[in-house]
């Protein structure tokens, strides 16, 4: 099976070549197998070209009868894009999505019956879009949820599974309404945070001088505002609740302050002290990143 | 002029080796200068010693006869041990402290008509502290603010400046009430907010599963509660205020998702997204840090 008949190696799809599809495509790289890929802006698809992200560009209904396609695209238009590739994939094709949001697309794989897709999120990314900035590493050491629902055949998971570990990944399934609660902590509400501290810092005269911790807090600050609002707006319920729980943290913090209360102060400090201790095992995700910080 | 009279180069003298005084030993180490150094404790001192951050270890009276001297001591101690440092001071002796908060330092320095005291502070460090983490590239392209007041000589903070620029840094002149105010948003609120978020992890049932925006966000989020509770607590009033405003962005923002205000959450994002492209070229301090992120 594969897109192209005078190929006998696999083949994989990928519909989307920005920055994740593309570093799907270059990590995926290999002499047995063909990468094909489609996006609907040509000028994204020819970086992904000219980056060797695929070994060559087809129509979205060639790519959707590849042995497994991901799909690459903004969370707004996952579902819908998901119901066509389902319409057009080949018999035995299996397909994942790499939406940061899960509920929906998850839903609607149930509701379809869809054996043969995967709902999925690469936990990776960096702050820049594009092919431009795609990488063959960039999901090494990364957690790759799957939330596969009932009518996900296992066949389909394992499939997928097997790609992600040759990724440098590791997979891992959880529940769609639980992954959703996760990110809205773990990702979502860091971009919120990174963002208001962005757009507090136009008050300053210069942010000129400024150390680490300003720099490494306001990384993600300036993501792009098309593709976060729809992430953020997808998991809003979920981001709404944490972000209130976030606030009551600065609240407490903000009360020792005002009231002098330096015990009180070292207590909230003293307890995420510890915390950071436990969290931190776990927290070099890219080998390249291992370095003295 | 120098604390050893068979030694005829320039002589440094640096009070408190931690993490600020070794690295800034590593970073003026020259053939032609002798680093002396004193820590009130036994054990940090004799770090800094192993390695290399000083040439050898002396009394605080010894330290105070060297021809510039750096006081890296914890904020809440630097008035005291700055006027235990004047008071033992050699005749030409130029000293300079590091404190992150620098109203109350300045406003002593005043007062006492300290002409070669200046108030200082080197935006730099890391959330490890004490000398096995110093490194003489520490300070390379990073800040260091000088707050002198009228009492100030101007040769001093000339001496001051020079070793500065020769650690790599940029030596910057700000008055103390501005520098507490700017340091509470860049360098301050930035640790406040990372406390908090780390703290709100404690509620995750696995923070395996995340990605490299809650790495970046609390790095700082476990550093020593001793140090930064006196910190904040020194920069207390204009810390608190700022934490306000940032409270009012989060605001705005959760008011914006909960009621599914897209427009809304997209213009605060965009606007972000300008703001940090402005931001953005200063932000690389460290050149070991300039590769992809």
């Amino acid at each position: 099976m594969g897109s192209d008949p005078a190929f006998k190696g696999e083949t994989v799809g990928i519909v989307g070549l920005g920055l994740i599809g593309g570093s799907i495509g270059l990590a995926l790289r290999d002499p047995g197998r063909l990468i094909v890929g489609f996006d609907a802006h040509e000028a994204s698809a020819r970086i992904a070209l000219d980056r060797l992200c695929v070994d060559r560009l087809v129509t979205f209904e060639e790519v959707m009868k590849a042995d497994i396609v991901f799909l690459a695209v903004p969370p707004d238009v996952t579902v819908a894009v998901a119901e066509r590739a389902m319409a057009l994939a080949g018999e035995t094709t299996v397909v994942t999505d790499c939406s940061s949001v899960k509920t929906e697309v998850a839903a609607w794989a149930q509701k379809g019956k869809h054996a043969r897709f995967v709902p999925g999120h690469p936990m990776a990314g960096h702050e820049k879009g594009g092919a431009t900035y795609a990488s063959s590493w960039m999901y090494r050491g990364a957690r790759w949820i799957l939330t596969p629902v009932k009518a996900t055949a296992s066949t389909s998971v394992r499939a997928v599974e097997a790609l992600i570990k040759e990724m440098g990944a590791k997979p891992v399934r959880i529940e769609a309404a639980a992954h959703d609660r996760h990110v809205g902590t773990v990702s979502h509400l860091p971009h919120v945070l990174a963002a208001a501290l962005v757009n507090l810092g136009e008050s300053l005269e210069s942010i000129d001088v400024a150390g680490g911790s300003w720099r490494d807090m306001t990384r993600v600050g300036g993501v792009d505002p098309n593709l976060w609002t729809q992430i953020m707006m997808q998991n809003r319920v979920e981001l709404a609740k944490v972000l209130r729980d976030y606030e009551g943290n600065l609240l407490e913090m903000r009360t020792a302050l005002e009231n002098d209360d330096r015990e009180g102060l070292r207590a909230i400090l003293e307890k995420a002290h510890k915390l950071k201790a436990v969290q931190a095992p776990s927290e070099v995700k890219n080998p390249l990143r291992k370095g003295k910080r």
